[in-house]
């Protein structure tokens, strides 16, 4: 029987979760990382370092709600599937280290294609030092799904809490925004061949680069309020931010970080780049608050100065946060109206 | 509109989210237990025992391959996600501390059905000190699922390996074996009228007790070799104990610890309840090594005087750890006929 058309309902679990962690190589193992022992026990037992804090979260991935298998790739299911649990860890201004991966798999899914699931977990778990330590692995009848929980550390000093932003700060955004929506938006109106026409927002979407280096050259800054990562777009990221800190914000949509292609694209599909920074959700980047007062510029040049140097990615500094009696997010248009922006999640249920 | 009406899809993420947080009540805050940030950020945020042993696993249960809706209750559903998860930190003799709980919804389920499951999650976790600290909600369009991810702390010397076991050790067996598939066997036969029959075996099923109090008792006697929770049938526990150890193990079927009730209920079904206990699975009982050599019978019996009056649960003496060319378990039949077993999971992916 040749591999590649060997199914799920062919195999043993046994002989599929050994086939996975063949895969995985060396981001299954993970000696000197703090892993006593992975995948291969009831639970993992690791080791973290002492007097750090703890970061734990989970992100899952439903086939059709959150993926389209005409659109990407295995590899890269797995890699998003790890990428947006990074970028969690990153909003909190910590280390990713160990992560577990359930899988829900169709019978007739092929192994092949599971392997590479797995391919792509392993090569972003590499790129960031974060080891497979263990998971589950369960008949899902109709859909794929992955749900995967990191863990993390961070330096006690260093942790960035939402509720972390003050009166006066500056609001900072990294990277660009709107990339991922595009993406989205032109691999809906043309399939496969969006890619030829806007490779960096396809991947944008397709493949998000969390955080994970940006965030901590910004909290080894010591200037970092509250900090977010932009998954639900930048209205919903900066409400969660002043309802967690009790206080509000306003930014200018003319500072938004919003590239010409995806300007462009907008045009071409006749939508609006601004809803798409807004509301389009999944950039991956972080929106952050840095003190302000006297010489804040000029500090807010100089993170953005060594971000830039440190990682490539750029710093805009989009907005402020000021006091009010309720927390609310404004927008100053670039017509100069200042308009409220409500954040997602409470229209009907998404589930995103 | 009256709340048991309520669907999923009438309601806006946030706002489901604000009432599960206000069903989970104080097992999902939990200041003093290491809390520093629970739901509601982008991970959360924890401060676990200097020099403890962290152990993290995930189990997930999938609709109508883990649970049955005509069978199960909303909360013993919940019970059961968290259940079978203090199980695994239980098997490597820990103590569970957080969970974070993935929830896959339909979007035409009733809200008052999602916080049945939350009721259940909040009963048990309250239980056993455990604070719900994140987690992801989605939707699911087919089917129910839930993820739940647990991490606990184990004393650096208390952590039971599958693979401390060494030759001479006694296998010793927590509680009773082959009541949740009785359970099941009866319900798949009878419905909800099995509890009338067999409330036990029905309660065994539906809602398994995590042998976390008697963990921490086998392993405080620091008399523990191996251990495992029995999810999936002693033959492949057993299994799992001596492929890590690079031993064999025998035990006597005759010495399993088989209810007198389940016994009536596979002779009124035609089931054989020996079959139940080896492949079964789903008791999480604990089965464990302790070390063997002189006055070792003694010191059993001691244990399990000890684990009796602590916790109420009994302890067999089924087997003996023994060294082979080959990892192999042996059952001595009740015709002193000698049969190897083999694992479950060896067969087609049934994903369980």
């Amino acid at each position: 029987m040749r591999n590649s058309k060997l199914r799920v309902a062919d195999i043993a679990e046994a002989a599929l979760i050994e086939r996975l962690v063949g895969v995985l190589g060396p981001a299954g193992q993970g000696s000197g990382q703090g892993v006593l022992r992975g995948i291969g026990d009831d639970a993992a037992v690791l080791q973290n370092v002492q007097g750090a804090r703890l970061l734990a979260a989970c992100d899952i991935l439903v086939e059709g709600v959150h993926f389209d298998l005409s659109f990407s790739s295995p590899e890269q299911i797995g890699r998003k599937a790890l990428a947006v649990n990074l970028s969690d860890i990153a909003a909190m201004g910590g280390r990713p280290r160990w992560a577990l991966v359930t899988l829900g798999l169709k019978p007739q899914l092929e192994v092949s294609f599971v392997e590479g699931i797995y391919r792509g977990i392993a090569e972003i778990a590499g790129e960031y030092g974060v080891v497979i330590v263990g998971g589950d692995t369960t008949a899902s009848p109709d859909r794929l799904l992955i749900d995967v929980c990191i863990l993390g550390e961070a330096n006690r000093m260093e942790v960035a809490y939402r509720s972390g932003a003050r009166e006066g700060d500056m609001i900072l955004v990294t990277g660009s925004l709107a990339s991922s929506a595009a993406g989205l938006a032109l691999l809906q109106e043309k399939g496969r061949d969006a890619e030829k026409e806007a490779k960096e927002l396809v991947e944008a979407h397709l493949s998000p680069v969390p955080r994970v280096k940006e965030a901590a050259v910004l909290v080894q800054s010591g200037l970092v309020g509250a900090m977010n990562d932009i998954s639900d777009g930048l209205a919903t990221e900066l409400w969660e931010i002043v309802q967690a800190s009790g206080c509000s914000a306003r930014f200018w949509a003319e500072r938004l970080p919003i590239p010409p292609l995806v300007q462009q694209v907008a045009a071409e599909l006749g939508a609006d780049p601004l809803e798409w920074a807004l509301y389009g959700g999944e950039d991956y980047e972080l929106v952050l608050t840095v003190s302000g007062g006297k010489g804040s510029p000029l500090r807010a040049r100089r993170l953005a100065y060594k971000l830039k140097r440190a990682t490539g990615t750029g710093l805009s500094f989009i907005g402020r946060i000021f006091s009010t009696r309720d927390s609310k997010v404004e927008m100053v248009r670039s017509d100069e109206e200042v308009v409220e922006l409500s954040p997602r999640g409470y229209d009907h249920f998404s589930g995103r």
